[in-house]
């Protein structure tokens, strides 16, 4: 039996990522397991409450969920099985009978973000109220007949909300990708993800680990940076490369990195799969 | 006279820093105005409503504030006037009589974010729930005596909610930095602000604009990647660097940049003011 924490509560991004995961392993027993908040979803399985973890690290329009990699950096006893890209598709759920009656809009603040454009144009007079998830909007409206949820078409199935518009995010491609998380070894994968923290509080000093792989003829395809949380200008660095843990040029330049670096943690080599279906829950 | 639109509404960090700033104005007649998001309130002045805009950029614990960045590359109208660093400190206002009878805690998600450790070890069982701003917070708990609210200092004195535990953030050095934007353009001081996207997808590209401050004995105090909402995987950068435009190494260090990026922009030459007082209201 293999046992799944995702970022709950049910009808979220995070469940449909998790039960695609999860159908995808064939032949086994699995369980899914909804956490409060994306710290306590990486926790449970690096406490080994749960075998996997699966949490959002970036969506194509808002970009970084900074809370994953702080984290992750926090840690040292968990690594990337396998990187999940997932289509996302807003939906305005309502009992309002026409949308200019809505006066409330409440959905997570990456939803309302995503919709920006929208929610101008079609709403603009609306209060947007940020929520903790997508569902915990839907959890919002109750009965009200004035009131609007953004989540996913997945939630449907879990609140009787009728659906006023679909797809209302500003940009056409709108994708989250997820990580799976594991307490085995991940080194052989298209691409590997690494973070680390530089000896000098100087940024420049970031030009040598990027020459660094360079020269090792290995792309960087990602690199985010985000603070130490020591002093306002102080960064750690996390970068994806497209080589693997097992081949000898990313060793020969982890070799050299952790010369050039204060701390350096590798968080697995993993492929990355891309989902074009919808799930049925 | 002066009019300087803020991030709202009134009792936030981001009014908080517009007093100080339009208190160093000396002499001068100045109006502040808040607006509903950061979006909104950067416009204010591109569509000449006001004369300034004052929104926050960066936070020592929670990083970028990627709103103000997607903003800003959007206009080619605004130039940094100015930085402030402001001070922040997270006050728990409750009508609550002791701290373990809060069920209930809202604010900001930053302000949520930041105060973490301190909400897991004294209010574990808590539900945290996240508002459009830190003074949102303080209007939801109303006359409740089991909520809570994570606010400015500042705030006190708009509403009449005791202070029941001060300074709760995780680290001790918490501080977010402001830009004062105007239209007027901005050519002179120790920092520098730039984006740009690159003309491969291949961000094995990014090497090149970095090596390019290098060779100019340019230092890079700061990098963020945000997506360009075109694709997974596509970013441009924002970047600080050490030095101001109307330095030749500057100057030529942007004609060769123009070379490798495939849109510059120039967001102006600006001074960093630390802010290390309380402001009264």
């Amino acid at each position: 039996m293999i046992s799944i924490a995702y970022l709950g509560p049910r009808g979220t991004y995070s469940e449909q990522a998790a039960i695609c995961y999860g159908q995808g392993l064939q032949s086994q027993d699995v369980t899914y397991q909804a956490y409060p908040s994306i710290p306590s979803t990486i926790q449970a399985t690096a406490q080994t409450e749960t075998d996997l973890s699966i949490v959002p690290v970036e969506n194509s329009i808002g970009g970084s969920v900074d809370n994953t990699l702080d984290t992750l950096w926090t840690l040292d006893s968990l690594q990337i099985k396998q990187a999940l890209v997932l289509p996302i598709e807003h939906v305005l759920f309502s009992r309002a009978i026409a949308i200019q009656d809505i006066q409330v809009v409440y959905s997570h603040p990456q939803a309302l973000a995503q919709c920006q454009q929208w929610l101008t144009h079609n709403l603009s007079t609306a209060k947007l109220i940020p929520t903790s998830s997508t569902t915990e909007a839907l959890a919002q409206i109750g009965q009200e007949t004035k009131a609007a949820a953004i989540a996913s078409s997945l939630a449907a199935s879990l609140y009787q909300v009728p659906i006023l518009a679909r797809a209302i995010a500003d940009h056409r491609e709108n994708c989250t990708k997820f990580w799976v998380l594991s307490r085995q070894p991940a080194i052989r994968g298209s691409h590997t993800s690494l973070g680390f923290s530089l000896p000098e509080n100087t940024p420049g000093a970031l030009l040598k680990p990027l020459q660094l792989f360079a020269t090792q003829n290995i792309n960087m395809s990602r690199i985010e940076s985000r603070p130490t949380k020591r002093t306002l200008g102080d960064y750690h660095f996390f970068v994806d490369i497209e080589a693997s843990l097992d081949d000898p040029n990313t060793q020969a330049a982890l070799q050299l990195l952790t010369n050039c670096t204060e701390t350096l943690k590798v968080f697995g080599s993993y492929t990355e799969l891309a989902i074009d279906f919808n799930v049925d829950v």
